[in-house]
């Protein structure tokens, strides 16, 4: 019937089947499933087949070894045991045993390799010009005079007599890393505050908010700390805020907020700064004691119940039996009935679809990335990575006010979802696992990343036309390439046949809301009697590193303007000028001026061209950043808790050269060093010439959050969308697209009223039998101990203490 | 194993199959086809079953009248021979035979109902209330000394003794239409000018561009005119520009321009004013063939070979024979395996799905259109249509520099295209027919409108949680109603789970190109040797009227800007002032203050809210209107061709007060009346009140096209798409989305590393065997004669002339 072969394919047609029912044989015709169908033919010869695997084939990537794979948890386990070795002189603790004054290991994984060799081997991928692999480990030195954290570079691996270590620094655009700043390893650490004050906190709680704080499993409250923590390094201060410990706490915030110093590495040293509650301010924890029993503090009016916090979880009472009509029958479903089109390396974490390739990487602080990708045998983009996430909040509160996240510090990889497959993903989509270091830890997530075509039901390109082949159309599929992070982020990166690339991040899940009062009018919107949701800006900047037909790439700015021009053509009916559009065309030559916003009505573009490469009518050949869904910027410049760490967020894109020495736009720390961060991302601008040289883009995306009701009890992905396209400018000299043959072309009958004559170039649906999706089945993630053992399976709630760090704070002491 | 009812189960298992082969019985087994799959649960017990049918259950409308719905053939016809009659004095000929100066009727169709009477009767569907029915018609009085439009309104319908006609003015701000702004009828009348010049031209052109025009089937030139061809009515003059005859002439433009008068109904007295070749003007034909002869013309250089035309072809030969990897396989495909999920009432053409309820309705001018949409029974939005789609171009050509489209003339919906099964839109969609008059025929179009729903592959809303009940997400289905008109438009109203819906425009199709030389610079881009894109902006408007819980109605208007606000309990560490973003809320009251543009950096949004009508918080319900892609506005402001007729196209949105008389933002004369449009959408706002009182916004989408080689052949649809949202706005209590019960919420398993437990609410993938896709068939439009009796099917050429109208012209003579 059409060009393409079924896997597996039945050889026995209807009379064999009649004469003997085998389990290998099938014996529907076409005949017998057709007739709930007027348009059929019916051919009652032809069997049904069981339709292709749905096991996708495997690729072949362009060299046998992905450079920038994640480690393994061997070679994660060998690391460890070398940097524990005494010849190290590290004098480490286990991550479970220590106290904040010993030496902990807090991170190990892959360091990438430098351009220039990935280049080499991929130009000759011949194990002599493989470039040697490199970890990265950071150490938490707490038992060190002056507590502070180191990043170590060590390699070459597997571990021999050759490895070695060195201090890693070059990347960084300070020497040290504060101890204050270090990232966070267990909840155990931070209760050394709140036992403390705890039971000073029992003694008014009840009466204020009808919650207890006790250090018991059924506590009534739950703490939460906010960032940035520190300026510099020189102290580590959070405001500590407090929540009803029910599903989705973050809804339900009860207004009541202590400063807190938890500098350094002895918590005998922490301490209250302050407490606020109903808009009055005590120095201390005592002050605000004294006053909450000698009557001079201003008690909030008695709150509307609401007692049933039900509403907030995702399972929202009054949400039930209201279905909607025909919500009984599951909705529809993609299938590729004649088996996967997208081919995949799992060892390598490779993919290839329709021209394009490229291989996977992973990491703790951002997740999933791209790299080496190539379309039509031609590498478009070396590394394609989100760099950082931003949220800042704005409120009438100590906690919203002053919190300025940067999702790095907690590890977007870390905090990366398994996916729900069949909701997160298609039923049909294929899944790679992904394994990040957590100091306690090695996790090993099996659906962190998953792989799916689909029709996006509009084709790329059509016209209906009378002339010869004039009509027709390319159906428009695209490949998905997604993970999931903190907080229902959904990266996705989606792939098109002519070469475009759409980066899209949508994103889910709960606000971090506040405590509604009328005083709060201006900074959100109430979504309970006396919960809200926050204003806050959203934007997480994208590395991509074209290489648009080689290295040598020059930024192009192109605007339009109106202009006036005369014309001696132009006629007395309308006066001899005219108004109209002009394009103008400027390669910008220092970095210093490739710091952007888009134009203004979105009068132009920025792309990535080769002056010397050229397409076949004489132009540059290049990629344009074209703006998607919500193309924004941060709201607030210049606040002091995101001075100087998060300088990408001022703009919507930049073009900067590239250099091994400025491989991302943030660090992990940079969120607990506004004024002083690891990374100033302008620095990078230092007034270099960036004509024909080797660029990198940096691309936001975002969303200004103005919550409303209907943020409750989870943010939506279809109006939390943010996105940019690379798309090709004159990269080619014509729409690659039309080389696909999931295509038509029809031409008109020559007897008027006939049907139409077409080429469908032999490609038509399939029909056969699907398989069955797999019966539902959701299962955690693995667990492995610095020994690369597999360790037993986590609790729930180790789960939710390394999932939540220190967004929900069960006190224990 | 599901909740849902298979349709035309079948009652028989495997044991009756083996023993009888029925062609109404399926012997498949769920172990049969599960095999290729590892993980599947084997149930040898289940038959495999033939899926639901794909034919859509009935839809139930809350009135049984669509009071939208156009003319039935029969109704036109019957108004057509009503207004033949000598009674009404028309003194009609029929469009066929006639010549400009006779009088003939251009359009018949239904005018919709008043709105207040439209609401009485959808509030008491009886007969008693259900409004007259009337039509309108356009007459072109060429018969009459001083020839002009007229617009009628003709009612009630059916024809009876009551039936009775009027001018209809009151919708226009001109009383007269004139004549020289009228509607195009046939190529035969533009022959007169173009035969007379044609035998002057074939002396020049075969020297000039190698090409003949004789008026003869194998004339290898083709001419087009462009507009606006008129500032005021006192003309009709056009530049005519010359091309290629070969498929996608568009692409293949030679640089050969003359401008003509064909003002008024007399062809002798149309003549050539101008004559324009390489940069130079002649100011007639005759002295242009003077400088031809005498050696005094420049020339332009040799032309490089571009005999082979087959580049512009959708199979262009050039991308054949390189079919990508695994494209000779059918890519994934999107099946309602337990029955579609949307209803319909064919009928009356009303759909309902998830909720959502709408009717459908068609015009000649615009095409599809939404009425009375309801969502979960409450009336969002009483009409939301298009209303205009305006192209300007730029360039260094008379043809380019001059030409600002507005498609509305044409007809967007006499040129809505016939969809392509399978291509267009998905294979199981549901097509809805359109009938449209157009002068000389009425033409049934039997798949104008599809409907169908998807999977957009991303849940709507998803987190990951550990407490009870927080970890679920619930999939992202869409209903898409779907048509497309000119030149590639896909109008697409894309229906959400949580009332949102998204209206899209994506364009493909071929550019209208120019002849390519350097001295174009600036206005486009080279897409082969002779051939370039012209620069150009399309901008497209939209009509929404809300009704938000009732026609009591303002418009919000919610910025975002930045404060330094200080607060006691800010900390000497940061300062005692903090800088965040802030929310300012205004209604606006005058209509005058509603010509709008999105805020800078989108901080902020325009809403529609009953400042009456709130939610459960207090806060007013509204729906806001964010921008998707591509949020731009018309670049030129102020050229004299679109001075005043494509006034709303300044603006990214506006709201003014609804009325009758003000149903639309243009009218099909606007095009040729740049400077005294029959409608000016700046009339509309004439510093009215606009709190709480019915409104309506005006929306656009656009796109600044900026030609590239990409763009050969066709457009792609990926990246000229441009689209805004309607949201709900705190219009519920809660994301109403969470009733979808194709859903899951998890729950941790007690046992750790166990299965979690889930509810997936009884909705399970359903396995059966899926009905085959009929085999591809597209059979052109059928056409009624002005009797209503079906005429013989349209030769090719006839099609071609009545969709590409004076675009492409084959001269005749």
């Amino acid at each position: 019937m059409s060009g393409y072969q079924q896997l597996k394919q039945e050889p026995d047609g209807v009379l064999t089947a009649r004469r003997k029912f085998s389990p290998f044989r099938i014996a529907l015709s076409t005949a017998l499933v057709a007739f709930a169908s007027n348009d059929v033919v019916v051919d009652n010869a032809a069997p049904l087949q069981k339709c292709a695997s749905n096991a996708p084939l495997r690729a072949e990537p362009p060299a046998p070894v992905n450079l920038w794979a994640p480690l393994a948890v061997k070679e994660i386990a060998e690391v460890a045991e070398w940097l524990r070795a005494p010849e190290r002189g590290l004098n480490l603790t286990s991550a479970d045993d220590a106290t904040l004054s010993d030496n902990v290991v807090f991170l190990i994984e892959a360091y990438r390799p430098r351009k220039a060799d990935a280049l080499a081997y991929l130009a000759h991928p011949v194990d002599v010009n493989l470039p040697a692999r490199y970890a990265r480990a950071t150490v938490h030195h707490g038992g060190v005079p002056e507590p502070m954290i180191r990043d170590y570079l060590i390699g070459p691996l597997p571990i021999s007599e050759k490895t070695s270590m060195r201090h890693l620094t070059e990347i960084y655009h300070r020497d040290d890393i504060p101890y204050n700043a270090g990232g966070f390893i267990t909840q155990t650490k931070v209760n050394l505050l709140l036992g403390d004050i705890a039971p000073k906190l029992a003694e008014v709680t009840q009466e204020l908010f009808g919650g207890v704080v006790l250090g018991r499993p059924n506590d009534t409250l739950v703490a939460g700390f906010n960032a940035p923590m520190s300026f510099d390094g020189s102290f580590r201060r959070t405001w500590i805020n407090w929540r009803r410990n029910v599903p989705a706490p973050w809804l339900h915030a009860i207004a009541f907020w202590q400063y807190a110093d938890i500098s350094g590495t002895d918590p005998s040293q922490w301490k209250i700064l302050k407490v606020v509650y109903n808009h009055q301010v005590y120095p201390s924890f005592e002050s605000f004691i004294e006053a909450f029993h000698n009557g001079t503090l201003k008690r909030y009016p008695k709150r509307p119940d609401n007692a049933d916090p039900s509403w907030s979880s995702r399972k929202p009472p009054t949400m039930q039996n209201k279905q909607r009509d025909l919500d009984h029958l599951p909705g529809p479903r993609s299938v590729s009935f004649a088996g996967l089109r997208f081919r995949v390396e799992r060892k390598l974490q490779y993919i290839s679809w329709m021209g394009w390739g490229m291989y996977l990487g992973f990491d703790r602080d951002m997740g999933l990335s791209l790299w080496d990708l190539r379309f039509r045998d031609e590498r478009i983009i070396y590394e394609l990575a989100p760099q950082e996430a931003m949220a800042q909040y704005a409120g009438n509160d100590p906690m919203q006010a002053t919190t300025a996240w940067l999702d790095r510090f907690f590890g977007m990889g870390s905090a990366t979802r398994d996916m729900i497959p069949g909701y997160d993903c298609p039923d049909e989509a294929v899944y790679f696992p992904a394994t990040t270091f957590t100091g306690q830890a090695t996790l090993y997530r099996p659906r962190a990343i998953c792989i799916f075509e689909t029709d996006t039901h509009r084709p790329i390109t059509r016209h209906t036309g009378y002339e010869k082949d004039e009509f027709g159309a390319v159906k428009g599929y695209v490949l998905t390439v997604r993970s999931i992070s903190t907080v229902g982020k959904y990266f996705d990166y989606i792939f098109h046949l002519d070469g475009t690339i759409e980066v899209r991040l949508s994103a889910s899940g709960y606000l971090q809301g506040g405590f509604w009062e009328p005083e709060q009018d201006g900074y959100g919107a109430p979504i309970q009697a006396t919960s809200m949701g926050s204003l806050h800006d959203h934007v997480i900047n994208y590395k991509v590193d074209f290489d648009i037909a080689g290295l040598e790439n020059s930024v192009l700015s192109t605007r339009t303007d109106v202009e006036e021009v005369e014309q001696p053509w132009f006629e007395d009916d309308w006066g001899s000028t005219v108004r109209q559009q002009k394009i103008t065309r400027t390669v910008i030559e220092n970095e210093n001026d490739a710091l952007l916003k888009y134009p203004p009505n979105l009068q132009g573009h920025f792309s990535v061209i080769n002056q010397d490469a050229k397409n076949k009518w004489g132009i540059p050949r290049g990629y344009v950043v074209h703006p998607g869904y919500s193309p924004v910027h941060n709201t607030v410049v210049g606040s002091k808790r995101l001075l100087n760490n998060a300088n990408w967020a001022r703009y919507n894109l930049a073009f900067s050269k590239r250099k091994d020495t400025e491989p991302t736009s943030s660090s992990m720390w940079n969120l607990q060093l506004s004024g002083k961060p690891m990374v100033d991302f302008h620095n990078f601008f230092d007034g270099e010439n960036i004509t024909q040289a080797d660029l990198v883009a940096w691309i936001n995306v975002g969303t200004h959050h103005l919550p409303q009701a209907e943020d409750s009890p989870n943010t939506r992905t279809n109006v939390a969308t943010s996105s940019f396209f690379l798309a090709p400018l004159n990269y080619f000299d014509a729409d690659v697209s039309m080389e696909s043959t999931n295509a038509i072309v029809l031409n008109h009958p020559s007897e008027p009223g006939g049907s139409f004559v077409f080429d469908d170039f032999g490609v038509k649906p399939a029909h056969c039998v699907p398989a069955p999706v797999p019966p539902f089945e959701y299962v955690g993630l693995t667990a492995y101990g610095p020994d690369g053992v597999e360790t037993p399976a986590w609790e729930t709630e180790e789960l939710r203490k390394a999932a939540e760090l220190y967004h929900r704070i069960k006190v224990e002491f």
